[in-house]
């Protein structure tokens, strides 16, 4: 209860700061007996890591994982798997300039009132550094969907927006999504957004984003009404990433537009299985999973760290002013792709596991 | 774990069926030594009780609440406090025809989906009778936030969008929303929505909404990162109200489309006081509040028990048409705007309580 | 986390004063599609009630319970269940000289210290009246061991030791603790207690007990190392039982004088199934059920609140002396029987649902 | 939820097997601008490392600890300590017999039933090297409680009995305890149980014991009923210690053989204050502290590996004997003393936390 654990069967905790020596994961409540390597986990890591196009920040980090706890020749023993990344690139003096005056839009002003003291050196523990973790604890999440949901699960994520510009849903190709940097699923767009981007980051600026993740493949049933509804905690899955700013499943908040005809998702039997016409729902009724695909977008705001200089006080109260160079994503948003579906991940692997306890079979 | 708590050191558990006997709520961790009547909650349950105007189901619910532990003398004595709520008007057998089937767009499938049997009437625990709870919860809460937090935090709400129509901001007045039946700060939308309303209702369809609900006053420093985010829980906890589809924190979804610059709230000195000069951030950076207004809206999607014939499936698999006979909010929307805030000023009180644990003078 | 809720799958949270109007109890995490009606409850509440004999309080109380939600048409729904018991007979006025001095022995004056204010009627929530929330809930987790544990779990209780007197073991025979009106396995011992019981009771004094409660039939593998072990869980169970001192699994104590080849329990094969030659492990090793019979057993102080004077303090520093009028139990262990075999039920079936969930066929 | 986190405001949680690269605990909770260094921990790390004398094993393990995130600049910051401590010494070669069968009174066979996989060497998680971890966790627990309790709250233990033999209470002398390597009070005790051991040492048998720990100058107030109460977390804390058979609070079983009178302690006052005339309480009433000194004992059983032959089953359901060869400690519970003065610590400063949350002054 103290902020830093996640989920109730499936839980993980997280530690450290973006320039302590490491950060890491204690991922708990892992079924035994699966198959779990070093390379299962490393894989999602280099999905999410810094400095692969100059979209991202120019920060180095091979964010190579170490398993230190919870398996026994290679397979998973029930017990605590800790998951521990050496931070290495860090540049601390870069951080200086920043030590008593408090970047608009960041949590040095928070921490700071909060705490009283606070570690300024690259954000601590609010940097999005620590996402890197959130990764690795959903890499095994995959492996418990895997065993234990069938073979059916597909998470899978995509940035539809950055800035003001969105993508053409009529273009959609999840087959293209690694071929840009941006997981950008319209190719039209993807080139439209480099170009943006590269003004942006020119002029010293920064910009939002909106990233969709999708569950398919998942069994009807998952979510606890009435306070642990899968949309609950989805939604604050996606709001406890760093910077994000709104969370929508399904329709959103275009569903406050429809009539109730438009937005109930009417349903037949195919093959004598039930299909519903549509999918405003996102895949969630009542806080449960309905078996369609799980729709979830969250907004991230542009970085707050920027180039230009900003109005702000200090810590004994002067009016200053401040510009950050230290390095940082001209839109954060991107690398928020693999963490929003590690968190998508970890918050199904949590509800599967609550609804066998229950007696579901999935 | 079994979701029907919310909520950490200030926690409430609530139980019942619409058409049960009753429903009620726990509510634990409330501190000692505040006064509290029966006329402090039934204040707050009066504004979300049914049947107030054409707008809103018809249902005629007393919902009277009852104390019936945790005082002593009118006082809290630091021990769980029931408070319960007998049904009064329920018509169960309007609900016969729907015993079978599956009404689309509402949690029917997924309850039978999951727990293979359900409480058809009214929607049994999916029924939105469920969050008079929540609101006879948040009148403990507030009177947390008076005797701890202090007398400066006030939180209200107001609907901003009906179906497609939205209020003018520039319009916006607080002192109006009681003078509606909508909650509507912009007294020419009221109007508007007045008109469009009764035409959704006589077409037997129904219409969306979006909320937004503000707490101003409150001291920096609530919230604890990383998972257990002021924003993060808000979100949760407005996401878990019946037909919610979406949340948003601050500028929200339109973030996204901001530059870095135009996002950051600058930061100066008025009156020897940090003042920023945006609220983009809704008052929370980091997780944690700033001290400006905390500001939160959500989408709840169009009703989904219509008069209009709908093509679903029953549990034996047979397509077959719905028409929804029992009474209902045509915007059951209008009447989240007191549940809302009901959220907010809990999850307010939980993090008042954990910052109180670790040091923090509020 | 405020105190009053028990539990993590399954789990319940009780409310209500012993002089207030009712008490009551939310179980939460039940699987839906049990069968389970008023009297599967009242059975267990009957056995605890008080007024059944002289040796336990005279307050007659029916302690007749309502199910209020949660169940549709006789059988669980998957939804909260609450139980409530009306207070029928209560005499406030007994503890008017109470009000303002503390009986030695009891909460009255940690209450006071902790929150300033107490409900001194009857001891408030301090009673042991709260404890027919625990039989009710364990009832309902009886009801979930018999559909998900398997038929072959049986839970009893016995009283081992009254004041200095201890059954004799190999005196031991379940089938007449229902013929006595202590739960006492040995007969002879039975008839000794009611002599030192009535010599107690005429005196104005109380006496204290060991109670045994052991289940049957478990399967092994319940309990989650290291730390929700299913004897860390059980002690905790115990302890949290009005006026208990300590709680043993197995050889308890008596084990910290064996030799670990005394105390170890070997192991052979019967039948083709693992089998034990000694229990001195209680059933659980390594916080892990064996398969053997788990047994527990906790110490209960004598009654606090007796007839003779007692040197004490007021809440204003007087020194007083205090006789407690009331009625009570001479020795409270005799009604803890039926209470510590609800808290060794209802973790078990917690347990029960917690291996389920990572996969355990039970 | 997932069995591997302790505690509620103040908790950790945490990993590693004795035969892995490490072990560790992330302790979260705990305020900031509290002075934490390395040498904090170590201090109490140092009392339970192995191999300091005879009567321990005679594993040679520094127990090194390093914090890798948590603080900067020597104080902590609000965020989670991660505490880490490399394992050295294993020899895992001296296990491999134990691979296939189960020694008797140990968890190998529980943990193969409940996950169908053990890291059998040295014991893997359920080996008693996790509990250095808690040492670790107890130091930071230390610091909260001198930062916030107040300078007088004076943590210690003792051993009381080893084997069946009892320390004389008439001899108890707290400051001899660190002269001799049972951290034995009573000096005449503690030659005998160096005689006593030796013989059990070399006949290649082990030996149980009880542990008392105490806290002096607790603030009344901390714990929270009825099921969060301190004596039902301390009960938890001691039993989830590796071996731990049984826990008592004050009195503890002795007290079911009082009558009420003998076992009330009486109050008076003095020197303005409120005094007890006997404390068989154990310094917890109503499961909140009173101010006296709270005293717990808990019984450990003799080390189940030992040099004997015993008869035990394999794997594939054979029978067959066992003898254990690796380095093991003949009284497990001598280095008992410091992990639970660690937990009693731990449960101490939760509950200080959770009283300030609650508005309550210690």
């Amino acid at each position: 209860m103290a902020g830093n654990t996640f989920g109730t069967l499936f839980r993980f905790t997280t530690w450290g700061e973006s320039h302590g020596p490491a950060i890491g994961v204690v991922v708990d409540g892992v079924p035994a007996q699966i198959a779990l390597a070093e390379a299962d986990i490393q894989h999602w890591l280099d999905r999410r890591r810094p400095g692969q196009s100059r979209y991202t920040t120019q920060r180095q980090e091979p964010d190579e994982v170490k398993i230190l706890s919870g398996t026994f020749e290679g397979v998973t023993t029930g017990t605590p798997i800790h998951l521990a990344i050496d931070n290495v690139d860090q540049r601390s003096r870069d951080y200086r300039n920043i030590a008593d005056r408090f970047r608009p839009g960041h949590a040095d002003y928070t921490y700071w009132k909060k705490y009283g003291i606070r570690d300024y050196r690259g954000g601590g523990r609010a940097s999005a550094r620590e996402t890197a973790s959130r990764v690795a604890a959903g890499a095994v999440a995959r492996k418990i969907l895997a065993s234990t949901g069938g073979p059916g699960i597909t998470i899978r994520g995509a940035l539809v927006q950055i800035g003001p510009h969105r993508v053409d849903r009529a273009a959609w190709d999840w087959n293209i999504i690694e071929d840009n940097p941006f997981w950008c699923p319209d190719k039209g767009m993807s080139v439209r957004w480099a170009d943006y981007l590269d003004g942006v980051r020119k002029s010293g600026s920064s910009a939002g984003a909106v990233i969709e993740v999708v569950a398919e493949g998942v069994p009807a049933g998952l979510g606890e009404p009435v306070y642990d509804k899968l949309d609950g905690d989805l939604a604050r899955a996606m709001m406890t990433i760093n910077a994000v700013k709104g969370v929508e499943i399904g329709a959103g908040f275009a569903a406050a537009a429809l009539s109730g005809e438009e937005n109930s998702d009417e349903m037949r039997m195919r093959d004598g299985r039930v299909a519903f016409l549509s999918n405003n729902a996102g895949g969630i009724l009542g806080g449960i999973s309905t078996g369609q695909d799980i729709v979830v977008r969250f907004a991230v705001k542009p970085t707050s760290s920027i180039l230009k200089p900003m109005r702000t006080v200090d810590a004994a109260g002067n009016e200053v002013e401040i510009e950050t160079h230290g390095r940082h994503d001209p839109c954060v948003g991107i690398r928020a792709v693999p963490v929003g579906e590690a968190m998508l991940v970890c918050v199904l692997a949590d509800h599967l596991l609550r609804y066998r306890a229950i007696g579901g079979a999935v």
